[in-house]
């Protein structure tokens, strides 16, 4: 082990990278949607995302390369960026495990969704606050690929504030906009 | 005011940017560090970042288009992504808010620096976690540069698992990596 001498706060000393990224979670947990050639909606759940500016307004999303979800936002050419509540937590979870190539993702979870305003992707029922975004730009990033997403409506209950972060394949977290914590949800 | 009849369980309504964006926080907050052409160290505080790929590992921050940050990042082509700990809460606001093209911003406020191990940038003492970068690419988005980072070097202290989280301008909180809350600091 090979130390780095931080001051008299804190030691550090190198990690690996599940170490590491455990570390510095949670990440505010995304359920992003799309819709199939099919129409059928889709919905992936993840933590690699950002906002990234004011004006325009443009958040960023990774996709892995593998993900259904890649070819169904190539389709669309949009997508929306639900924040899931309280109420869907086991259900957002259970959308970053199963891939919606095996069937209707969101009918086999209960999942309800509700038509956006200006996208084709719609929203997911439950959800907190949720962005719809039209893709504008992509950009490869090692085994993901990172699309750049223009905020054309924003939507939210501002009664509502608490959403869920995630905790590196293991953990749900559900904090409100304070950082108060209503609950954790572990899956091992 | 335009509503969206989400179920049972929220109502959503249209929202504009500086609410949604709070509504949708808090994000992990992190101290970004760079050299300038006279090689004084230098940092700015910034939410907007995601990890982006495993393989290799590769993260994304977004730096706005008039920020000191942006020429020292194209400087050194490196930075390192320090997540400050409790410790630095205060200090680690004012990065934020202060900016390096006035002087030593780091000496002003106090924070020391540690010499990274693979790149030219520094760790901020009182760091809990640390991801030294190497820039691969850049990409501009809107009123921000997105720069890639590829993880070079990690390093953490599994003892001190708590890091701050920003809400929009506002507030710092700091938690765990479960979402336990230690504080939170009020900036008004």
């Amino acid at each position: 082990m090979s130390y780095i001498n931080a001051g008299d706060t804190v030691m550090l000393s190198d990690m690996n990278w599940k170490d590491a990224v455990t570390l510095a979670s949670p990440y505010p947990y995304l359920l992003v949607t799309s819709r199939d050639a099919k129409n059928v909606p889709n919905a992936m759940g993840l933590g690699w995302w950002s906002f990234t500016s004011m004006t325009p307004p443009l958040l960023v999303i990774s996709i892995g390369k593998g993900r259904y979800t890649l070819e169904c936002i190539r389709h669309t050419k949009d997508f929306v960026a639900c924040f899931p509540g309280k109420d869907i937590a086991k259900e957002s979870w259970s959308c970053g495990v199963l891939s919606g190539r095996d069937g209707d993702k969101l009918e086999k979870l209960g999942l309800k969704t509700i038509d956006s305003k200006k996208v084709k992707s719609p929203i997911i029922d439950g959800s907190c606050v949720a962005f719809e975004c039209v893709v504008t730009d992509e950009m490869e990033t090692g085994d993901h690929i990172l699309f750049v997403g223009e905020i054309v409506a924003m939507h939210g209950d501002v009664e509502k504030p608490q959403h869920l972060y995630s905790v590196f394949y293991s953990k749900l977290v559900c904090l409100d906009n304070e950082g108060n914590r209503n609950f954790f949800l572990e899956f091992k």
